[in-house]
């Protein structure tokens, strides 16, 4: 398996790409578009074929890359989620995608917003989970049908059942760590390690700012961030 | 073996903690002051022993965590270069450092500065190379005993003979890029890609700006970072 992490700095974002090492098939999830070069270049570097561009949700922070990658290379499929977004391919819970032998698999985990997915890897041992898990954290509830209890069943009932080895890469990380674990999250996540009531009693108190994107990202984000 | 990768935004710079996942014996590499407790709290999350607080060089971009993660771990040894830096342990060339049953070896790789270490983990298949090689770059050769002929040879003759599948990780990103790979390097790497004649030429011309941290950091990581 060929793996990348990438960082955005605006939005603290974290782009993955991963490769079958042997076909070169690969995905990217999560490509911001002003960072869409930078990924191009190690996508043709490394001799890959991108086959999907997937977006774990409708992000407010940024603008996805996933429309300017499908222009920059022929044959790669826009992925996500939400029905209402533009997209080649609209997946669902259990869905699965492969690349070269390599294969994903999605899990619905809503609560950040309707149709954020959770993306497991199990010959990586690893999960993206966009904005439903984040590092000691998650993603927040006060805006795009966020819910919440939603996302604390999302959570409990998905992401966490997966065994406690398994690697958790997140969309987002404001302290510059890159990677947790389930085992880690479930012990050590302050607000998900707390019963589903304390949980709810967190989110709403938050009082986060408007994000700095959003008025931008959310039109842009229902076409793959380029409007035709 | 437990591996994390860490990120400052000020300075862009990469901090590496190992550890065996048997022992927990662990090291870390390159840590800076200001994210030591985000660092500390990686290390006592995990359930780490931490051996070695180790840095590639003395820094000029940002403050070592070294001295105070010493006060904050007892039994921690700082490790160094560079003769004229404070330290618990001075290594040289071909020196060894043990953390459970894992082990890394230092190849002496001078030319950013006389005092540069990479440190290669041949069980990660991994070689951290500080300021030496970066991805798609190196280090500056305009202060600290800068000298780009000898940054050449080290890089050709120490760095470029591991493996091509070899992992890169280097002291600094400055573009979100978290690791590349010995073969990429030798091929894409445009200035080391060149001839030594043509490398010097490139590093003579750069024309850098003065470091922003340098007059507090230079002496302040002579001595682990922590005035006594
Ligand atoms: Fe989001
Ligand atoms: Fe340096």
């Amino acid at each position: 398996m060929i793996f990348r992490q990438l960082f955005e700095k605006t939005s603290s974002t974290y782009t993955y790409i991963l490769a079958d090492a042997n076909t070169k098939d690969a995905i990217i999830i999560d490509p911001v578009i002003e960072t869409v070069d930078r990924d191009f270049k190690v996508i043709n570097d490394l001799g890959l074929k991108l086959k999907y561009a997937i977006n774990t949700h409708v992000h407010a922070d940024h603008v996805t890359g996933s429309g300017l990658l499908k222009q920059k290379i022929p044959g790669c499929k826009s992925v996500i989620c939400d029905p209402n977004a533009k997209a080649d391919i609209h997946i669902n819970e259990g869905d699965k995608l492969n690349f070269g032998i390599k294969k994903i698999e999605f899990l619905s985990t809503p609560g950040h917003t309707n149709g954020c997915v959770s993306i497991v890897c199990h010959s990586a041992k690893s999960i993206f989970t966009g904005d439903a898990l984040l590092i000691r954290g998650c993603g927040r509830t006060d805006f795009q049908q966020g819910n919440p209890g939603l996302l604390y069943d999302s959570i409990h009932t998905k992401v966490f059942t997966l065994p406690n080895d398994y690697i958790v890469f997140p969309a987002h990380d404001y302290t510059g760590q890159t990677n947790s674990s389930i085992g880690e999250e479930k012990k050590y996540n302050p607000r998900l390690s707390k019963s589903k009531e304390e949980f709810i009693q967190i989110m709403n108190n938050l009082n986060l700012p408007y994000p700095a994107q959003i008025d931008r990202a959310l039109p842009a984000n229902l076409v793959c961030g380029v409007q035709e």
